[in-house]
């Protein structure tokens, strides 16, 4: 078998780079230390390795089938999602008098990485369902509750989030599933849905669809949006299932997750398709965004997680295939002599150094995140709740798309590593480039996270946010800069969270003169740039913790693991950081090139 | 049908960029002016359209199929070949005297690209076959050309190149495939070889494998490797056919590029397979980098030629397609209006006018190289000849990178303009996406490419080339710079051009002592900077000729054709052209962290 990710990196990273003591110090975990955690990653790792990885291949071969109105998936699918209900995982971190574990979510993430690098079709069926289950939690009726969240925790039902519809796409003012108060108190649903991950599928004995729709004669664009729980089974009183008229109009073949089934939905073709409102009407969107975030960031989990399978596997390749011949001090080679391992060429040691630089920074963002999660949830104080809530909302876009942007980035130089071979289906590298790719697409591409990001987040509180976010930075380059080998690279990164404060004063111009459009026009830009020294910032804890295990020789996985760390964080601010430079210089420059200006007829394509 | 290519900017650079009159002008091409080139470049379109573009989808999903020993292909192939044979497509740049058109290669690589936009799993057998036949017409001897390359021009037998080994891959001085002397004067083959394109088929009579092998007793490493003409079939005196022991041991299954077959071959598995000696023994490598560096701009054209389709259908599904609404002067968008067409968005254009930017400037820079061709062997001066030759040496690298890896950024926001769609096999990108990722790996990857520009190209003739390159560069500026509008960019070109000689004195400290690792440490990184600043001159010259054509008058194309040039040259500055900013940095930074120092123990993976 392959090797697919580092299980010592992820027990680094919650360990001594994000310090998951300080969050088990909190009351809500006093049954877990740090060794428990360590154990319940070792145990997903042998989970992983029996029952996700090798079903990797057989699942994109296989796809999903749809026939005869229904969607078959792999029979691993089925066992996976039993295995993970009795084993908890879906629901980990409910408290325990709901069944759950009261898992930190630091743990989960890791968690969550091993398995999505194992098998990137896997997760989402758990994924999904554990943020359906969390979102009733969070904002339904006791009686939604007892009617679905036990059985979706256990893996016997499977939850999916039903937003998107034909003509709407990614404007979800524009959605038109209606929803008609019957006098039962459930509401007559009608309308179709596209692009729904797990849509449908031949495991689960029923299928909760979270749906947003309309409530007749409620208002135009986002306000007037509702949420319901739309089961493929209505349950009688008797406990015994009903048709609730949910049809499968087709699934949808996709370049790659192919193993992870999209379904294409019709409410009520019969007029007899049932919901159950979820909280209040016309709050739907605010709800539905707790579960969407949460699936941005597993997005971003995903990403990094396969490009954390394709390093691996181009890694190992490197070390194993000999090829060509170092230069001599001449500039030759010598024929005579042995072909040396690929791994020893300059140009292969970039590529697979870059994918490690972008793996384990993608790795770090995100324990980052899941322990601000936390901490959003159970800190002591309202304040420190907030505070962390706030850096959450800040971080997902990003957290979301530095993973799936840069991730693409990285499969694609493990694919390069094998040459010629990366392109055939005698290795996995070709399939991690078609997985991946979906990742920048779905739930928000990258140019609407970047929208998010510039023209929301970084705005939160008045800018307050963002303050603190940078006031974090700043605690790590103090940090940092007490180890003289790590002063030069804390300062750089000083200057680089300078040029993010530069970009915004410059664009904010546009906004203040009601040019929004301007203001708006290199979000990507912007995200891509913020992205690199939201990196970066990891990169430097990460060789800050190294360094620091190098001189009080706490050195728990080797003197080499930690070396590396500073070595990959070196590369990271030469080879990467510094495309900062020029994003900046785009950033400032004045010149509008991508607006339509009404006012002139040019065409931009002719 | 989708639109793939824009026959008027291949017209545009034909006529209005790179002056083909003033190639017309040379004796050779006396039958020709630049009308009747107009009208080869329309009929090639309609053949593409009736012959190429229909088949693109059918045969990505066929594939090829292996099957007893042998490959079948698409029958469309089997038409394609012929039509293209009769038509005069494959050897069209021939003398008369030989059966050719004494078509300029410049008109040929237009047509190239428009029929590879419309399908690039088909052209690959028309130009193998047709680059097979112009080896064996350059090197050869009369025997051997009046056996084969009558019938390959005609398409009735097909040509291929046989060069990689499973144990040598990129290392052609390992190659073992053996050659030993018959009484006969032919040779006795035996030996294997990989990742044939176009290997096996059942379309033609017969193939003819253009194959490198060593004579036993040859030297070690490439000064031993001899080429040989090694037919699947030989003839025998009365023209029929017998077996030549060259056996199909099976095809690599791929990501992409499916309809264009890839075969394993083995050569004298019963000790029965026969090859004509090629020239000279020994001389085998430099004449195949004949047809190498032919098959290597064919692999740029080939990336151009997707990301164009893929332009193209990306700016199709844009002008159809309403989703969300523009900003007001609020920040706001009014969900009462009817949705805009997701062109209008800023940054749905700038990923269109990116995908517009690399393909034009691509097509630029390959119609460039085939009149560089044309006149490095029909100029009437030797001096000439030879000025043009080192020209194309030293730009076919960029030529065969820059297209393929900027190509599949250009069809990866091809995609992004999709959403979701983008990601099913509903629509074409998918699969341009799979396509083009092969054009960065075969022919020598890019990193073999960035080694060959570094390590070899810039330094021909002690810089001379290089020199003559900047010249020319510097030529283009001058002309730009009487322009008032294009002025401040023709400075811009001129300050990049100066990074590229400060960054060659940098490095060039490192091959003076001898690190010669070092000095191509970063040779990727030099590729892309190298690149970007070659694509601004093409730039620069298509806005060049379009201020021309608009302060003339003569706007053949309508004059918002040759502002959208201007202003694509402009986005091409301010977005692409500006990352030679960081590239730069990168390379006169004096770290070192990808050379495997054997004396320092330290594993960079661990």
């Amino acid at each position: 078998m392959s090797e697919y990710v580092s299980v010592n990196h992820l027990k680094f990273l919650l360990r001594e780079v994000h310090s998951i003591d300080k969050v088990l110090e909190l009351n809500r975990f006093s049954d877990y230390d740090s060794d428990s955690i360590d154990m319940f990653i070792d145990a997903t790792k042998e989970f992983a390795d029996q029952d996700f990885y090798p079903y990797l291949t057989e699942m994109d071969r296989r796809g999903g089938k749809y026939e005869d109105g229904t969607i078959s998936v792999h029979p691993q699918v089925c066992k996976v999602l039993k295995l993970a209900g009795e084993n908890g995982y879906i629901c980990s971190h409910f408290d325990y008098d709901k069944g759950g574990a009261q898992m930190p979510r630091m743990a989960s993430a890791a968690a969550g990485f091993i398995t999505s690098a194992a098998n990137n079709s896997m997760g989402g069926y758990m994924a999904l369902t554990g943020g359906s289950a969390e979102l009733i939690d969070a904002f339904g009726s006791k009686g939604l509750w007892d009617t679905y969240v036990p059985k979706m925790m256990l893996g016997q039902w499977a939850g999916t989030m039903a937003l998107t519809e034909p003509q709407a796409g990614s404007s979800l003012s524009d959605i038109t599933t209606s929803a008609h108060e019957l006098e039962d108190g459930s509401y007559k649903i009608s309308g179709q849905k596209i692009f729904i991950s797990g849509g449908d599928q031949d495991c689960s004995e029923n299928i909760i669809h979270l749906t947003l729709a309309r409530i007749e004669g409620a208002p135009a664009g986002t306000k007037g949006i509702s949420l319901f729980v739309v089961p493929k089974f209505r349950i009688k009183e008797d406990g015994t299932f009903e048709d609730n008229d949910v049809t499968t109009a087709g699934e949808f073949d996709k370049m790659g997750q192919r193993g992870y089934v999209t379904a294409h939905l019709v409410f009520g073709e019969k007029e007899n398709c049932k919901g159950w409102l979820v909280g209040e009407p016309n709050r739907g969107l605010k709800y539905m965004f707790l579960m969407m975030n949460g699936a941005r960031l597993e997005v971003g989990l995903t990403g990094a997680a396969i490009a954390s399978a394709a390093y691996h596997a181009s890694l190992q390749y490197a070390r194993e295939r000999p090829q060509g011949r170092r230069l001599n001090r001449s500039g030759e080679k010598n024929p005579s002599v042995e072909q040396t391992l690929i791994i020893n060429h300059p140009d292969v040691r970039r590529m697979l150094i870059r994918q490690k630089s972008i793996v384990e920074g993608c790795a770090s963002l995100l324990i980052r995140a899941s322990k601000y999660l936390d901490l959003s949830h159970y800190s002591e104080s309202e304040a420190d709740r907030e505070y962390y809530h706030d850096l959450v909302e800040l971080l997902t876009p990003i957290a979301k798309t530095y993973p799936s942007e840069a991730g693409q980035d990285a499969v694609s130089d493990g694919m390069q590593v094998l040459g010629g071979y990366g392109f055939t289906t005698d290795f996995p590298l070709e399939q991690y480039y078609r997985d991946i790719r979906i990742t920048a697409l779905y739930e928000g591409t990258t140019g609407i996270q970047s929208l998010d990001l510039l023209g929301r987040k970084v705005l939160l509180k008045n800018g307050a946010v963002m303050q603190a976010l940078n006031k974090e930075i700043l605690a790590s380059i103090e940090r940092a800069s007490t180890y003289e080998a790590l002063a030069p690279y804390a300062k750089i990164l000083k200057q680089k969270l300078q040029d993010i404060q530069k970009v915004l004063m410059h664009l904010g111009q546009y906004a203040m003169k009601g040019n929004f459009e301007r203001y708006l026009a290199d979000a990507t830009l912007f995200m891509e740039m913020t992205s690199l020294i939201i990196i970066g910032w990891e990169w430097l804890d990460m060789a800050t913790a190294s360094k620091q295990a190098l001189e009080t020789g706490q050195t728990t996985y080797g003197t080499a693991f930690y070396e590396a760390q500073i070595h990959t964080m070196q590369f990271f601010y030469k080879y990467e950081l510094s495309k900062v430079l020029y994003l900046r210089e785009t950033l400032l420059d004045d010149e509008v090139l991508t607006i339509l200006d009404d006012a002139k007829e040019v065409d931009a394509f002719a």
